[in-house]
């Protein structure tokens, strides 16, 4: 089976990291193509960059030959996770969309952690478009030096990470927490070894969904919302 | 006050047609300054389309100069109202936040009429997005011929969608009326002498938001999800 | 355009305050009537004083002669806002309406400020019931002395108010402020100094959003909740 | 254990048919003491007429004498109910607030029927504010003849009544059934033989939740939202 | 009338402590049988002990003899609730139902205390099934040491709960406290002295709304959710 | 891998089904072990079977041995599925829960088909305590004979359960269809064949869901909700 990991953002760097993850979570027999989206924005960061990396996903990905068995939208949030599911026939999920289905069944509530704080908002809207508001404690930004900076040493992220973690059980009654950005999901290891509750990797999720679908023959709906968009493959829409 | 007027497909027609409704609504002194989204899809009608118009408005509405004081986004949809408030320091408003401000305090339950059927979907997640489902009776899809085929008479149109408002305030229990969509704007006033409940048109109700927005020096929160997006301006956005 | 800016208490100095917002905020052509609540008590600081207002309210407004072309109700509460859509043919706003329909489009969550602690439950039970919970990040009280002594400096209430912004914006995530009372509405002009989020004022939301269901020939739905009460107008109700 | 029965409308015949319902449902030892509002509207079939009722009644319910042990607002509705509890020291329930606690436990979603048609906006609300409309099936409207015009025979009242029941079961999927009014309730034991779902009346549970509260010694919380109204008592209130 | 208190434990002083409380509510006439579900585990203090109470108990309660008119589940928890209302045809309430019912007319927010913290998230999925989230203030646990150590001296013991009283109060605005667990409800006369707002004691609540049931002839629905297991009484039950 | 697939019922031709129906899903190197709760009951439809299933269940599964490295509950429902989260130490799902899981990426609203009619109301409470029912368009019974009833050929059940899917297509706007019984699973392919829409099928979903947690080192958070029972291990609980 053949999963495309399409990183929404073209930065290689995080095409690469995310490649190291899925890899590590993957069937034997599940050959992981990482994509990194090279008219898309450095980083999804804004609701700006969010459109320019869903725009650039959905005119790419039904462009990609051969076509995979499934795709696989590697970033935290929505980038035209809709569009994508339009446009593609065989079936799409990303990696937000799969880490909390997977939380949900393991938790009582959940929190997502984020960064920057900018993206508390955004990533609020992301759930409770989702559905699954009410079974979310809190979405909370991790104290990390902005993208632009000297990054911290690894030690020093989890510690800001497992603060982080405390903070959400101690004062929001989380009992699960799920990583929500590329910045974070490298240290869910490291994290897993220092705080008392289950730590859900995103990038994981995905592929491990992707290639659940691919075994169950499940895709997006295409009776409605997720029917190609009309005129689409007719000239219309490529 | 210059108001920019945006639609966000790039149909020069669906231009006029609102330019004419605006016009109409705007106070004495306001100049409606009419603009096409010409990088954006010939109209929005899935979410690909919509991440296509949003993209492109984001791109291209910094640049507009002169700068107007405030924006209308006359499209009944999503396609990008938050990455465009990112990146604009005026006030913004979509046509579809407008409407269903100005219906709240004129109904108990409202609908939203749209076309065609696969935007029903679509416009139930943005009711939600905007957080006033809780006062949405329906979203109902007017049953008009597809934008290819030759367009009804306006008397078989009003018919239809006449027809349809009396469905959901009979069904659904509305009270008042959205017409959400470009398609359907047209023919609100031979509407209202043909039904018992407010029409809410909402092109109008963009032009009068945004008047009363400039007036009031009011416009969307720079202090958290619409700020502007990191590196915007410095050659990261633009 | 005439429109009634109905005090729903009878304290003519809350009437002056805000009728001098409503003339700081009406449109050339706009004649703002202030009016008092005689009969009504002497502050809405209850629910008993709210039905004093209320039905009053109800009872006077629809013998005003000449009937204006619009209803403003300034008060920030309910106090029989239905009451009066019932018997009044023209557009009724109250200020809280309006408030909250200009502050949806322009954050992500609001907050309202109320004073004393004791509106608190009041104002949630006001904002559920228009229907957008959901938005509100918090309703906050200002710790301000009680009515009946000294009233603070305008530089000292202004610090307790900017305080409780900057209070709503940490703790609750708040990105807007709504003021929700007619004592908090002076100290609008100055805040919007101090803080860095919009602070929405309520008396001239209610006259634009007045003005705007005049020029949009909208007014309360009369197909149900609003229609005129069984036997009104004919000896039954006045 | 003396209970007032407050009608909160001044129509003499419906204190009398309520009294009867609620002398049905008190224990030995409990007196009821029904009361009219004179002051009142003859029935509560609006907000104008419900302000109208609250006005009155949280003027006069604190003057009278002497005071009973409790006091059961005999509308379905909300006609100042939260007024009257800040007036009053004793306990009070309306007995809406006593239908749906009781209903709660006995079903998994309740109907509320009441008449006429325009009360369902208005009856939504009410549910809605007492925050259990998630266990709400439906509000519907039972055909009834207007109130002005020749009562229907009990019999083909009942009718009515039954073919609303087994509506709401049917297409609402409810599994008890809340009489919301008073013109409903003196139907209820007729109804009872011939429906297969629990039919709630009202009256009852409001006599015997007051009951129940004074045996409690439980009433509505004064800390906060019930507290009695600044300067009540005082020359202030009444 | 005869009232079954069943319970739900197999701890004798724990059926004593409730029956003391149970009998102090009861109406004169009413007999309150204590009944111990000696098959149950000694505590319900997990989801695991629910199941064994809920088990046990809806296996014994149909066959105790003489039937009585009604029972009430002494316990604050769900422990097979609606299983008992399945396998009785007389009125079963549960002191949660019956405390959250008579708790929603007197406040505007209530809180339940629980011991020990992992009855948290048992507590809130209760109330969410119960339907009233939306007036629950919080969930808060009571400092108290394990079931298994010295219990406090009841004087430490009323601190410990007044405290979490007072922390509920002010951090989560709620204005009425609901005793959630036998371990609580001993203390809650003494408490009363101490706090501001009113304390729910749920076995006397569960005693008065089965009387009440069993007078208006009310019990649970059997016409869906809790009509009788297939087959049960026909050798397929019992 | 080993994966417990526990029966929650005692019906041996029940657990072969489920079990035809996992190994089908099942990767290479997945060893399905299929257990039957022969202390359960012949089939959960009911609360009173629901918690026979789920005592027996949280009896039995901690002591099979070699202990799996998943557990799988094979039923449509709750049947104790927090308890034996509680008293295992390796993941365990239901396949209620990985079935809405794998659905909600894949819709915009799901359908649950359930029988007998009788568990809708069970069903809905279920997905409520999920936290997705803001995502159920309904919960819908398929019209099929009782189980003591003379079982229908597989070629009217798929009539019957096809015409299920429909009417929650046209009706409800359902755009993906889940199998909510047993009963239905065995018809999910020949379903596909004839139905617009996804067919969930949830036995396969939980296998794979099973799969997934073990390999992404998952399980149910220890840190509240799904602790072991205190006292559990210690004589106190097994």
């Amino acid at each position: 089976m053949k999963i495309l990991l399409a990183n929404p953002n073209a930065t290689q760097a995080i095409t690469e990291a995310c490649s190291e993850l899925a890899r590590g979570a993957a069937s034997t027999g599940t050959e992981v193509i990482a994509w990194t989206n090279r008219e898309g924005p450095p980083i999804v960061d804004s609701f700006y960059t969010d459109y320019a990396a869903g725009w650039a996903l959905s005119q790419a990905l039904p462009r990609v030959t051969p076509p995979p068995d499934a795709v696989v939208l590697a970033g935290f949030g929505n980038y035209g996770t809709a569009a994508v599911k339009e446009v593609m026939e065989v079936p799409v999920v990303s990696i937000a969309e799969a880490a909390l289905a997977f939380a949900l069944p393991f938790c009582h509530r959940f929190a997502v952690l984020t960064a920057p704080a900018r993206m508390v908002p955004y990533t609020q809207d992301l759930i409770a478009l989702l559905g699954v508001a009410g079974r979310c404690a809190a979405v909370h930004a991790v104290n990390l030096p902005p993208l632009n900076e000297t990054e911290p040493s690894p030690a020093s992220a989890v510690t800001a990470v497992a603060t982080a973690v405390e903070q959400v059980i101690a004062e929001n009654g989380a009992d699960l927490v799920v990583l929500g950005g590329a910045r974070l999901s490298p240290y869910a290891a490291r994290l897993r070894e220092r705080v008392a509750v289950p730590i859900v990797e995103p990038v994981a999720c995905g592929v491990l969904l992707a290639e659940a679908a691919v075994r169950l023959r499940l895709r997006q709906s295409k009776a409605g919302k997720f029917a190609a968009p009309p005129g689409f493959g007719q000239g219309g829409g490529t």
